[in-house]
């Protein structure tokens, strides 16, 4: 099941190390601040930091789905290479939201971007995918005999 | 890796599409009701938008993991179709939410049905391999037998 | 595709399952104080299980992404058994924080040591897939000889 994934996997454990860090910062945050648990709000510093682990949670699995999909289905080293963008800039948008509510635009925007790379990479792997497997014809060979 | 998994692949693109879609939405009532992050309160409207987004995103990687549970061990294009469904009716509910909280109940248990019908499938699947690979027994051929 | 897969199949059913258990849960817990949708705060009680609920769905993506490398790079039975023992302490997880806010505690870092094993196996297992595809070494096949 491994062959042809190594890097996608490789990918994926960073984010998901990544996550687990976020979190790990959302503690400490709790403890600077002393926002107990069940709590979610406090301080405005904490509140930040919160909303910015929440909307790393939020995104993650669809980044996930779109990082194998685009792998699987037209290029792992592309995807693997988005991917990698993709927990970078989920890093500057992290702490940028931390620092101010204006310092995550930036990041969040690029975070979109390579979203929609990604998207755009998967859906054409899965019409070259479909017409292969259920109509017999073959993009890929098709392009290579035009050039 | 990508034999057999084509429909798979193309409801998890189109669900990964419809969850950034609902985030886009969230993000509109943020701007309709001037609700600025890392607020995640405010109007009653912009409430019911981000509780209906929240659910879709916990629901989420559920949702991914029965689809393709469902989808490898039992049959692919029962459990795409099911899958497309779950899309649709999350549609509504989204929806059907941020018109009022009473408009979400119908499309919400359309959509557990759907999951415990990915369930089911899923679990007769793994059954079947379990059955095969460790006590080489198939279920699949003996039904063929009888009928 | 489902080959050696079935018992990293069945432990993401059962897990999938898990997530579903508690949002029924904190169903429950919304009738049992009257605290109706789109409202998340209320009695403590139901606070603290829906703090549980957020928390597990926070970690499943990341649960199910270690779970899957360390299964497939490294060894299913193992990833398997660990990921049996992390829908256990979800469980005594869930349930402690119910209780009180201290009960949470033991099994919250009983989780995160089991994720940090999946995460150990997960790596170990990818950097000797890393070094069998790209630089044609196996560590197995070495330790093998010298043993």
């Amino acid at each position: 099941m491994a062959g042809g994934s190594v890097l996608l996997a490789a990918v994926s454990l960073l984010s998901a190390f990544q996550q687990l860090h976020f979190a790990w910062l959302v503690g400490n945050s709790r403890r600077k601040h002393k926002v107990m648990p069940p709590a979610v709000t406090g301080a405005p510093e904490f509140d930040r930091t919160f909303r910015a682990q929440q909307n790393c949670v939020e995104f993650y699995p669809v980044f996930l789905t779109l990082l194998w999909t685009a792998g699987w289905f037209c290029n792992q080293e592309v995807a693997s290479l988005l991917g990698v963008l993709y927990v970078f800039t989920r890093y500057k948008y992290f702490h940028g939201y931390v620092q101010s509510v204006s310092g995550r635009v930036t990041a969040f925007y690029l975070n979109l971007i390579i979203l929609v790379c990604l998207l755009t990479l998967g859906v054409a792997g899965l019409v070259n995918s479909f017409l292969h497997e259920y109509l017999d014809v073959s993009l890929g060979k098709k392009l290579h005999k035009l050039i």
